[in-house]
């Protein structure tokens, strides 16, 4: 039988021909990541090895959390980061200013791509499905052994076929379709699955839609999300990545456990209730308006260009909501320097949002925008867990760009149909 | 006896002809501000009262300390003050991505002006010296007091002359001439006294510059600094203010305590070493390098459009070093934006700095650049008490655009000049 696009990364970096759900596999890996909360602990863990980190060049240490440091406990572990990435001479270490949400500069940066195996002390590790990649989310303790070995077991995931047709409405984006995925087969429906998202519709999905779709492949408890290689993927990696990659795509006999049918031409723009991000409503199904006091754009799942850009001619020309806090935080350094060039932060500023340097700040509560008691922000981020984003009894609406930049301007959660 | 210009605003605002140095005068108010820290419990002692607030277009509530919020405390305190703000119809209130920081958007938007009496419960609010008006910061009680009632009392303060001549070298700022002032007099060298600036050197510094130098009298002690009203005052409040606003300059023989003379043309670039602003030091007679981990270029004191532009010319074309974290933050939106328009905030990024929305954030140890132990920090802040800005084991270097970056640069505390 043949194998899946998971299968494939799994077994070529096990030296394998063949691998099954289920098989123990252990795995040579291409790219280590920590970021400055999972970072220290990962840290300790390793220096107990005594060993040297297994390749400088293969290990991205990104402080991005809780930085510029909010505190001084923030402060203490990015400097136990900042150490240690000097003393070993790891390549792909930047300091602020120069660096961005981890899960958008490795892909912007060509350091994660097509065929790769990349775990990550950080859930959303699972981002770089969308260039094609096997990537995970692992523990301190594993990431430890990864930096000093090189290597980590994985049990080879079932898999479900993702198949997609048609093509996205000009409302509707990434986050719309991987929203109403959850709320199709809910936040378990992937537990300890692969992802694989395939079918014509593939090819009407940006590299942008991919990022969010595969970012949050976690939010369905799966293992990882990926997607196929195919010309828009060679596009995106081609002149970001050096040296030699291995794309896979699915053999046309791959085993999957389960086939999910998703139509992009129906969708509609939905928003996930609090406080899961399985309770998807289409937004034209909310019976009563909802007021909220903030938008949050941005986050490893919408912090991209594009979503600048979606948030940009929606916003422009209007005026954020006198209720409404609007931030902004565009996900890397080259996302807020293009986003200026092209004009969208005028845009922004214009509008009265406020726009943070690159950072995941609010999206898991660190700062940038914390939530008071009954306060309700619609947001472009992954997880809307109660007090997720502040008090316990704040509320939030996960939600795309479209839907975020409208909210703004009208001061519930609203499309951007709704805004004149 | 003729008076000075703070006698003038305070005999005027408690209906006298004439006030002495420690008379006690009860004063009608032009304007009463608080922030996100100091509003809410001016607030509960306001509620105490049972009273409207004495007038809604003359109360100031900005929400810039820790705002974005930084975390729950944070978002509770904004609540407090937008709820009262929105009850009570406060003119100037704002809301995030709409607001700065309080000292820099005052001035810019023409809300304090010449002859105007404010009180801040901010010990920063002698900052609207430099527009000409008598202003200073009160406890919370006293703040609730004005907004209930519109008024305060005083004990008319004595006067420093500090009399200005000659004329700025080229890489000399208003954070130079105060951080020199200071250094001469010491941080209680104007205990209760006010700071009248006097002299032909007056007409030689910028309404940036003069607004720098009042920010910082209460470094010295001071109960406020004021500077004269002539062209540059009057260029600068022309187009901002509406209504009529009634300019006071020093009689001939009006009073003062003593005079301190400074010559501008002899200042050189110089930083306060921890853990006092009077710890005043001349760049070039530092005798060691002095290696720094991180660079803050804002504030109340400096976050304005001339500190960006001397920011920016000096980093253009350079990169921050690579130990270096340089946390740029202009200080209103006005102030952003402009800098976007001109081209700074692209040279920031090109260097490798990170630009933060307009917030107080790191200067007084809130967020955004918290330093770990044993770092030092170059920042244009106001502060280098022991853990101001972080951990108690860290150091805050005081300095001007100029020398922060220069410093940024080169790593280690340095003048431009220095800069290749």
């Amino acid at each position: 039988m043949g194998m899946n696009m998971s299968e494939k990364i799994l077994a070529r970096h096990a030296g394998l021909e063949h691998v099954e759900p289920g098989q123990l596999v252990t795995c040579r890996l291409d790219m280590v990541l920590a970021n400055d909360v999972t970072g220290p602990p990962s840290i300790k863990e390793f220096e107990k090895t005594g060993r040297p980190v297994f390749d400088r060049t293969k290990i991205a240490l990104i402080p991005d959390h809780f930085q510029p440091a909010k505190d001084i406990k923030s402060s203490e572990l990015a400097k136990i980061m900042r150490d240690f990435a000097r003393k070993h001479d790891i390549l792909h270490y930047y300091e602020q200013g120069r660096v961005g949400i981890e899960h958008v500069i490795l892909p912007e940066k060509g350091i994660v791509g097509p065929g790769m195996l990349t775990i990550g002390a950080d859930s959303h590790t699972c981002t770089y499905g969308a260039v094609n990649g096997f990537s995970t989310g692992v523990g301190t303790t594993d990431l430890a052994v990864g930096m000093a070995t090189g290597e980590a077991w994985f049990k080879v995931p079932e898999a479900i076929n993702v198949h997609l047709t048609g093509k996205k409405p000009a409302d509707i984006s990434g986050k719309d379709v991987i929203l109403t995925l959850i709320g199709m087969i809910g936040v378990d429906g992937a537990l300890y699955q692969s992802l694989e998202f395939t079918g014509e519709g593939v090819a009407d999905l940006t590299m942008t839609d991919r990022l969010t779709i595969a970012n949050m492949a976690i939010e369905a408890g799966g293992k990882n999300g990926i997607f196929p290689y195919d010309d828009v993927c060679k596009d995106y990696v081609e002149g970001r990545m050096t040296g030699v990659f291995e794309p896979v795509n699915p053999d046309p006999d791959a085993r999957y456990a389960r086939t999910v049918e998703i139509n992009l031409s129906e969708l509609r723009p939905v928003v996930s209730f609090p406080h899961l991000p399985e309770n998807t409503k289409r937004v034209m199904d909310i019976p009563e308006p909802i007021a909220i006091d903030q938008v949050v754009i941005g986050s490893c799942t919408n912090g991209r260009l594009e979503d600048m850009e979606i948030a940009a001619e929606i916003l422009k020309g209007h005026t954020v909501h006198e209720r409404v806090r609007c931030i902004i935080i565009p996900g890397s350094p080259w996302v807020y320097q293009e986003s200026m060039k092209r004009g969208y932060l005028d845009i922004f500023m214009e509008a009265g949002a406020a726009i943070s340097t690159p950072t995941c700040g609010p999206c898991l509560g660190g700062y940038m925008g914390i939530l008071a008691a009954g306060e309700r922000c619609v947001s472009t981020t992954n997880r809307n867990f109660r007090g997720r984003m502040g008090h316990v009894d704040s509320e939030v609406y996960l939600a795309g760009p479209h839907v975020a930049a409208a909210s703004a301007i009208l001061g519930r959660i609203a499309t951007p149909e709704e805004v004149a």
